[in-house]
C-alpha cells in the first residue's frame, strides 16, 4: 500500500457496508477488492462490486477482523486507493462555503461521525490538522458510511494558520464552546460563507484557534451535565446552520 | 454480581473518567469500588472516590480490559449496583414531560450516545424496550458519560404499546423518519408533553410504531447520501425541541 505523506487521508481500508456500498457507487477513486463474508449484506455489496467490475473475495470473519482492524459485524470490507486530499484555497473560494473544521478530534468514530453528519447537512467541505488528530483509519472510515466518497477534505498544517486563511478569502470562522457568548440558533453570520470550529472533547477550542474565530456560539443546554459528545455537537450545529440558511 | 431480570438495566460496570467521575458525585446508586490504572485520570477519581469512601483498587491496564470488557483509555472502571428502571407512568405524569423512545437500537455505543445527548437538551426520560435492544453494557455506560445517574429510564415491553399509555396520558409521540410529512423544526406540538420516537438505523420506525405516533417528522437532508447515524438525528432532534420551547 503506497502512502504520499502529505497529500492523502489515508481511507484506503474500508470497513462497513454502508461505507463500501457507496463506496462503489460513488465510483470516485479506484477499488482493489472487496472482502466478503457470506451473509445478505455481502450479497448486495457483491452484486454492485461485480457491476463496477471489482473483484470478490470471500472470507471468514477472522480474517476480515485482520484486513480492516475492526470489528465488521456486517462482514464487508473493502480495499482503494487512499482518499486524496483538496487545497484548503479551493473549499474557501466557494460563495456558499459551509466548512466544518476539526481541531485536535484524536477518536476516528467521532471523525467519521462528524463527516457523515456534516454531509447530511449540506457542508460543501471539511478541514483536519495534518498533526496529533485523527485521519482516515479503518474506524473513521467505517463511522463516516461512504461520507468520505463526497465530502471534500482539505489537510491543513493548523486549523489557527487555516482560520487566517479563511479571513483573508472572506469566510467567516464560527467556533463552538461551551461558554460562547451567542447562541448557535442566532447566527447572524450564517448566510455568509462560514467554516464551523469544533474542538476536542474535553479540552475544547485551543486559545489560538479561539481567537481566530469571529463568532464563538454555544448550544444551550440543561441538566446536570452540560456536556456533549463532538459528534453530537457538530450534528447540532450543522443542522443549525442548514436550517437558518433554508429559511 | 446479583442482575434482576425486568426492573434493572444492567450498568453495574462503568468505564471511563466522565461516567466514573459523574457516578461518584450525582451518588445516587452504590459503587463497590473503583479500579483505576496510575495516571492523571485516575487520580481525579481516586480523589472522588476517597470523598465519598469508595474503596480504590489499582490495576494494570489489561486488567481493567478484562474486567470492563471495552478498551478504557482513562484507565478508569467503576463496579456498582445496576441502574434502576422506573415506572413509564412516572415519566408520562410529567407536565412538561420530554421523554426519548429508542425502538430497536441494538447498538450500544448509540444507545449511550443518544441518553447523553437527550440528558444535555433537557430530556426528562428515556423510554426503552426489554427486549432485541441495547441495554446498558458497558459501551453503553462509557458513551452515556455519567447520563444514567440522572435521566430516568422506563423498561418497557414494546414501544408501540408504551406509546398507547402516552396517548392516554394525554403525551404527544413525534417519530422522526426521513420520509416525515413536517420538518422537526417546526413541531405544532412542541409546547405540549411529548416523546420523541427513534427507530433502528438502517429499517427505521417499526410499522405498528409508526401508526401509533401523532405526527412524523423528519430532519431535512441534502447532498448524495440521505441518512443519518441514529445518535445524529437524536441530537439534532432533541436540541430542535430545545430550542422551540426555550423561544
Amino acid at each position: 500500500m503506497t502512502r504520499r505523506r502529505g497529500d492523502d487521508l489515508g481511507g484506503s481500508i474500508v470497513p462497513g457496508r454502508r461505507a463500501v456500498a457507496e463506496l462503489l457507487r460513488a465510483g470516485r477513486r479506484p477499488v482493489r477488492w472487496v472482502s466478503l463474508v457470506r451473509g445478505a449484506a455481502a450479497d448486495e455489496v457483491a452484486e454492485l462490486a461485480s457491476a463496477r467490475g471489482v473483484r470478490v473475495r470471500w472470507r471468514d470473519p477472522e480474517h476480515l477482523r485482520e484486513e480492516s482492524g475492526v470489528e465488521v459485524a456486517q462482514g464487508v470490507v473493502a480495499h482503494a486507493a487512499p482518499v486524496p486530499a483538496v487545497p484548503l484555497a479551493a473549499l474557501l473560494d466557494a460563495t456558499d462555503a459551509f466548512l466544518v473544521a476539526l481541531d485536535g478530534v484524536t477518536d476516528p468514530g467521532n471523525l467519521g461521525a462528524v463527516l457523515r453528519t456534516a454531509l447530511a447537512a449540506g457542508a460543501t467541505g471539511a478541514v483536519l490538522p495534518r498533526h496529533r488528530a485523527a485521519l482516515l483509519t479503518p474506524a473513521a472510515t467505517k463511522a463516516a458510511a461512504g461520507a468520505v466518497e463526497h465530502l471534500p477534505i482539505a489537510l491543513v498544517g493548523g486549523v489557527a494558520t487555516a482560520l487566517e486563511q479563511a479571513a483573508r478569502a472572506g469566510v467567516w470562522a464560527v467556533g463552538l464552546d461551551a461558554h460562547g457568548e451567542g447562541l448557535i440558533s442566532e447566527l447572524a453570520v450564517v448566510d455568509r460563507p462560514l467554516v464551523l470550529v469544533l474542538g476536542a472533547e474535553g479540552t475544547g477550542l485551543a486559545r489560538l484557534v479561539r481567537k481566530r474565530c469571529d463568532v464563538i456560539a454555544r448550544i444551550p443546554m440543561t441538566g446536570p451535565i452540560e456536556s456533549l459528545n463532538v459528534a453530537a455537537a457538530a450534528a447540532v450545529a450543522c443542522f443549525e446552520v442548514a436550517r437558518q440558511r433554508g429559511r
